[in-house]
């Protein structure tokens, strides 16, 4: 399991004052980067070098609890499934003040040549550091 | 249903070039804005002067082709279940170059007092305009 | 003068309930993107296809008077210099129910080769929609 | 002075594969946050439980050299003018890779109370850190 965790943002809040919604998934690529900053080059360096990439092709989320500015989110990312060109990622959103699940959510992402925009094997190095975190259901 | 058409915007990428897949959750929301926009005080006074919301609960989304910088996204838009404190909202992003099905949504929401954050009966205006876009599975 | 208007945004506020200062700048890249509409290809087109942007070199800007959601902006633009390969805008951002100027803003942009990341001569269809905007101070 | 340092998130480049401009004063808002952290309640119980913010009146800034997603900043931040309602920042951000000065940037924030949305005495304890910080001109 990796752990990423960060402070809401003064600007990540909406009109009703609460976290908006899709700012969960931008957190959860956070989380996703962090992941796999081990590979070469960096995560950063896998899309501006080496032109793979992780497209999300499907997300499933429930929201149990909202997040407010001045909450800490704690992101637990955990690789549910591996497959030869895709994984899927499981977080769990927890609200770090009192512990409280605020979401969860799956997120299938498929390896994909950024030039081609083609689906490509994973990398090893992908695969390896995806590996490390793999924890099935 | 109902139909919100806008332009990708030039900071609404990624680094890949694509439309971060977070961003389709925000067209989606303003197509729910613009779905409840003939209610009473428009979305922004229910939110604002009644304080009374509708947070996700629940969010499924699939991703068939991506969007770019200089693309328009069109969001079909109905309500796939009503029910008496919730619903379910169906989107579908397509790409109005081509016609291409960028992707798809199912968005379930709760009607929440804002003030007590608890669920609520939604406002017969509320269930009204719901109702009108209604189109079950 | 080219003249922008659209909503405040669900998720364009802050903690503090007001529109995030720095979404001002967003909303004068879109009167800038609306501004430049008409040269070929569009202002998408001119930055993917053609490879030429207009970075922001200088801004300055005063705001007078807060927005919040379910408000919507004006934006008042107009080309307050002109120049071979950079020029500048003025905005006026006024609040649509009340008339209230809300901010004031300059941003001076350089016309940019993006492949080689270099000031270039600006494109004779740029030049001319500049010129059509043109109001020195 | 104060030294933030962060990463370039993969979603805060434009269609020009660049950091949009508008993030830099999100960095330096996630800056002066860090910077008054050490108030009461922190910055955001300031906003949140003291009703106490500070909204930007002024800001002026010039733009270098560009930022890319994989890049790493390092806001440096002064306070440049202390008055007893208002207060002057001033920012540099520097390219962490190389050194290179990326952009610099003048704010002006004025105290405000956010209920009744007036100038407001700024509080000893935001006045104390400020000064610890105060590096004039």
């Amino acid at each position: 399991m990796f752990v990423y965790e960060r402070e809401v943002r003064f600007h990540e809040v909406d009109g009703a004052g609460l976290v908006f919604f899709p700012r969960f998934f931008t957190y959860a690529h956070e989380a996703m980067e962090g992941l796999f900053a081990p590979v070469r080059g960096g995560y950063a360096g896998l899309i501006m070098q080496r032109r793979v990439g992780l497209p999300a092709v499907k997300v499933q989320s429930e929201f149990h609890a909202p997040l407010r500015y001045g909450d800490r989110v704690r992101v637990e990312t955990r690789v549910a499934r591996l497959g030869s060109r895709s994984l899927e990622l499981a977080y769990r959103f927890v609200r770090a003040s009192d512990g409280v699940a605020a979401a969860e959510m799956r997120h299938t992402v498929v390896c994909t040549d950024l030039v081609a925009m083609k689906s490509t094997e994973m990398p090893d190095d992908v695969r390896d550091v995806a590996s490390a975190h793999l924890q099935a259901d």
